[in-house]
């Protein structure tokens, strides 16, 4: 994750370790989901980070993206060379001010950092899930993080915020919980994606089950090249044509010409490999699957017929919407209709298309111009909340 | 194929054949190619329509794209269903107009549709080049057209005319002939591919690559699982954001809801299953490898130290150049650019970025408006010929 724009200010969080919330042991205590399916013995892998006060009114929930996890900011230990995935937005003075207010970062259902997903023993067989896991939606997800904010006694969310399927789990919050959130800030993201976002996760999900190493989800190691090559095609969409134009252009990875095989002679294919292979280090297949079928399948008017308004029916939060110029996966068309939605909904909206090259991954670049918009909201947010 | 737009006039070239050149027996004949190497026995497939006038002035040369042929226009048999890749274009009346020109189409070097590629019999093995076959640039490709010319007795093309890679060939003849060639028509073209196609292809490739029905190449049967993952992802780059919302939305293949499961739940993702399939019937693995480095590699400027001015130093021709507004494969920059550099070098240049939703395919689709550009600069062109 590189930090392209300099860190708002003041120091980081330090070191912090991960929490485990454990659910759904006895059968009132499971998780119903949309499927039909329940899940037991469910664990959520979680971060917190600044003090909860007396009357728990200053918590924020951070959603991460895909393949993110539990690990927001800060370190695990004093050799850690990786700081959390949006560590420059989280500490005293950052944006997510952690002498003002109580972050929580949680792994998602479905993930492989610690939550359950189809990597997770399953309590009825005692073996991994696999494909038995069930297929789970964003709305699932949400129902699994609700569970841990009645464990941690907040009854209401200053903010859910989070970028791309992060955003997606902001949004769907207020929807089913319009009591627990005082706010909601979905970044580079949309309430359902494109058909061709759902074919470039079809292509990916295909390059997975097509490697004969993937056996059905029941590998001992990793669909190394599947996996790898749903990865890379996947780091492409997270681009721009002009940040991978100004990042590697047609620059030759070490000959001096042309190779004439087939090996990388170009820097972004070398790049694009190197993306590939660090992603199979980490991160499971099988969630890889679950969790892109969660995001297809993600709209917000479903069970309304399709009506959009009905789905926000309920909602009365006010919503701080950010996109970015160039992100091509979540275009600025979505996030506009999206408040188009909230405005005739009567909600407070606040839309902001940041100018940025740097496509879909700007939500984890542009941190000077995201955090003053995010400091000004949560002031705001705060004000209403002690007045 | 779809004719979206209305085939501008008149009747289809009907009945065609497709005819053979064969070259380079000799050590003096052989083609001499950009990687050193040098093809021996090479056989070029193409197609004619019209007829050669006597001073062989009318002469139109016709390039297709990555996986098209030699069939540009009419039908094989009377019980062919398919007409040429590009019918409404060609035929009496039509903007290519049989009555005046004489279009020539050929299967470029490097494929798999009659003309010599990996799959065809290395002369020197007596068995399939396989992988043996030697890396060839789009100006390899160009050069065996050349042989073709030649032969015809035709010592001057009207127009070199292409879309896509085809347009790249196009640019490519007068680099190399300039004395060849009295107008160039590139459409949705560049003179460089962007590092994000670079990208692309790169997966495409690694999906072919990474099949083990693959076998270096050695396959029998074509490693069926990654061509069709490479098409499908390629496929997603010939259109647009706004084509696939138009035609697929989010609308689901058959069930009334979701399946809870990893098949085809969209339409968007049976269509793209579809051309998947259909590619692995009608076009060879190894021969899309080579065609997909051949296209990476191309970049007019090689040789000269990145001086366009240089490469286009002896090119005086008149340039026609068309790109799609919705093109984001081949953006309209990428054509701007080039009518730029022309400009700067001397040359006459019509330069029109049609307004399509179409995507990079729209050179397929949009008939009318690009019949319409088409004829009129074939007629300006025809006339200062015979003036």
């Amino acid at each position: 994750m590189k930090q392209e724009d300099k860190a708002p200010s003041g120091p980081g969080v330090g070191l912090v370790s991960s929490q485990d919330f454990h659910f759904g042991d006895s059968p009132e205590d499971v998780l119903h989901l949309d499927c039909g399916k329940t899940l037991r013995g469910v664990n959520i892998r979680y971060e917190t980070y600044g003090t909860l006060n007396v009357d728990k009114s200053n918590a924020i929930l951070v959603e991460h993206a895909l393949t993110g996890d539990a690990h927001l900011a800060g370190y695990h230990s004093e050799t850690d060379k990786k700081s959390g995935w949006w560590d420059p937005m989280v500490g005293p003075g950052r944006p997510f001010d952690t002498n003002k207010y109580f972050i929580i970062c949680s792994n998602i259902l479905g993930g492989c950092s610690g939550s359950t997903g189809p990597s997770s023993i399953n309590p009825d067989t005692g073996k991994p899930y696999r494909m038995n896991f069930p297929v789970i939606t964003i709305a699932d997800m949400v129902r699994a993080q609700k569970r841990l904010i009645d464990h941690l006694g907040i009854k209401k969310l200053l903010t859910v915020v989070g970028g791309s399927m992060g955003g997606m789990l902001a949004v769907q919050w207020p929807i089913l919980y319009p009591d627990a959130v005082r706010s909601v800030t979905p970044i580079a993201t949309a309430i359902q994606i494109t058909a061709q976002s759902i074919a470039f996760n079809w292509v990916g999900r295909e390059a997975i089950m097509a490697d004969p190493g993937w056996n059905h989800g029941n590998y001992t190691e990793q669909p190394q090249k599947g996996l790898a090559i749903a990865r890379m095609l996947a780091h492409i969409t997270y681009l721009s044509d002009e940040s991978m134009s100004n990042k590697f252009g047609r620059e030759l990875q070490s000959a001096e010409d042309y190779s004439f095989n087939f090996n990388m002679d170009f820097r972004v294919e070398s790049y694009l490999n190197y993306q590939g292979s660090r992603f199979v280090e980490r991160f499971d297949a099988n969630s890889y699957l679950y969790i892109t079928r969660a995001i297809d399948y993600f709209d917000v008017s479903d069970g309304t017929g399709g009506d959009y308004a009905k789905a926000f029916r309920d909602v009365k939060c006010p919503f701080l919407i950010v996109s970015f110029s160039s992100d091509w996966l979540f275009p600025e068309y979505q996030s506009r209709s999206l408040a188009r939605i909230l405005l005739e909904n009567g909600n407070d909206v606040t839309l902001c298309n940041i100018k940025s090259g740097y496509g879909h991954d700007a939500f984890l670049l542009e941190y000077e111009t995201l955090g003053r918009l995010i400091t000004g909201f949560l002031i705001n947010i705060s004000q209403e909340v002690s007045s």
